[in-house]
């Protein structure tokens, strides 16, 4: 580490530690392939002990890309995404990367050589969290990173941009309570996630602010996917006590609900409310429209695109996390309850 | 032109006639910005008049990256064919650059001028048709072209990859046929694509094969997305003489039609049949699961990158023009007409 007040570690200065020449130096920096393993080991071992920070970046030659990486490419929620990062890239004269990683570490360093080799202004990863190699060798060439955290896990070493996951789901909640429900159930997403235990608890204020009894029994476990929605209806609604109204805390539950309401023989809206959250462009038209929590997908993406541009020009980021407004977007699944 | 036989026309002689340097004609074949616009012009204009090759692309340096071409990211099944791409070019160690075009011939320039200082193996164009312009500039940039005609047009001046959207049409007819239905309700695409003719002709070959009458009534307009659908299942189901089946020819329009079966207070498959074209991921999970034609759209993104990276590597493709099945798949949507 070197001590706050030192003067910039320079690239001659790492030269002469590791005993190569400056070219080799700025060749690790450059993440050029052309120098030995060990070479660059230590190198970079030097570039990191001694917080060596390559000069703004809008210096070098640009390489006109943006990296944007996905775990998987499985859910339409990813093409929201994708829009909102390839328009503000695109205005920007760059051009975006979609890769997949599939949550392997084979896949990311597959993905890391290509992008070492070709270059780029910088790396958007779509994912709960970057595992620390990854974020160290990022690091080490000096990529700058934002996270999307669609499903993320703060606190990361890196700008994320999320939205406003507990207020959302207060909202659908207290919209619910509003109708005359008393008996909702819930279903969560997976418990590793921030962002469905911030679900979870937002659906959990809005019931104790309304002097609501918590019935853990309406809680249900899920993961997202439009099956475990499904599996949660069908055990909801099956119970002696069904609740009157399904908060699924993803629009693909949600549809999951749907399909459990109708295998009863029963009515969404009319029977049993059911209100959603994400706002995918498909659920406005699914039947009945989805009531839901909207978020802003594509502009969480293009807020993302903007925050990589600006540290790939060396500038600052004023906070290190932006949480976008959620909202409740009322369409015809949600009704007062049959009395 | 250069005649057949004659030997290839190489870089000097561009040089020589252009009357610049070899490395000015060099900087022009390898799509360089640093070339005056009207040097530029000039030897593009004779290398395409003497009929220039540049050497089989493996020979040169590779970008690392394809470009995959959307005129807009507005649909559910753009992921599918992102996926279906990214798998192949990430297998290959190749990037893959998804842009957005919007129709604009100036979104179209600004593509191409990123491509140009960034390169690029190849261009998958996900669209009706490119414009002459662009295919000439590409072809003077030697960079390989393939069109997906999820929405196409044949014949291009490339390899177009499509799916057999005539028979799939014809299969979902003969389905509901087969189930008793006799009136059976069209919802058409965009008249002047290729691919919504060939499910309208499906419609009609199936209907006239079993002896049935073609009732124009029956046939309406469309453009693939949900509120043409709305429309159009409306519309049918308002007629005094209505269909007891209705068959539409893309999942979005298929969805609009479940709602407007659902406001006129009926239900799909009980009250009225509804089949789509696409199989979109979503529509397993709509309320009742949709029977659809599948488009392999996945696969049809993975072939275009196969041929794409071909083509880059100075291959052959055997056709031009490339059509993967579709197949009906049968859910919850369509039953025999009430009697």
């Amino acid at each position: 580490m070197v001590a706050r007040g030192t003067s910039r570690v320079t690239i001659a200065t790492i030269a002469d530690l590791a005993g190569v020449s400056v070219p080799t130096v700025s060749r690790v920096v450059n993440g050029r392939s052309d120098v030995a393993p060990q070479t660059r080991e230590r190198v970079e071992e030097l570039l990191v002990r001694h917080g060596y920070r390559r000069r703004p970046q809008s210096t070098r030659a640009s390489s006109g890309l943006v990296d944007l990486v996905f775990n998987d490419l499985d859910s339409p929620w990813a093409v929201e995404i994708i829009r909102g990062v390839e328009d503000v890239a695109h205005a920007a004269g760059v051009g975006t990367v979609v890769s997949a990683i599939h949550r392997q570490t084979s896949s990311a360093a597959q993905w890391l050589e290509g992008m070492r080799r070709r270059g780029t202004e910088g790396a958007i990863f779509v994912t709960s969290r970057v595992e620390p190699p990854l974020q160290d060798e990022l690091r080490r060439l000096d990529v700058p990173l934002v996270l999307v955290d669609a499903d993320g896990v703060p606190p990361q070493h890196a700008p994320t941009i999320g939205a406003t996951n507990w207020v959302g789901s207060l909202r659908a909640t207290e919209y619910l309570i509003g109708l005359g429900h008393r008996r909702i159930g819930f279903v969560a997403g997976p418990p590793q996630l921030m962002c469905s235990r911030a679900r979870l608890d937002g659906y959990r204020a809005a019931l104790e602010a309304a002097g609501l009894p918590l019935d853990d029994a309406l809680i249900r476990p899920g993961n997202f996917y439009h099956e475990a929605g499904f599996a949660a209806g069908t055990h909801l609604l099956g119970l002696s006590g069904p609740p009157t109204a399904i908060f699924a805390s993803s629009d693909q539950m949600a549809l999951g609900v749907y399909e459990a309401v109708r295998r009863r023989g029963l009515r969404v809206a009319d029977d049993v409310s059911v209100v959603g959250f994400d706002d995918l462009p498909e659920v406005r038209w699914c039947s009945p429209p989805l009531t839901t929590v909207r978020q802003p997908l594509a502009e969480m993406g293009m807020l993302a695109a903007r925050t990589v541009l600006r540290l790939a020009n060396g500038e600052k980021i004023e906070s290190p996390r932006v949480e976008l407004a959620t909202e409740l977007v009322v369409r015809d699944s949600a009704a007062p309850p049959r009395t």
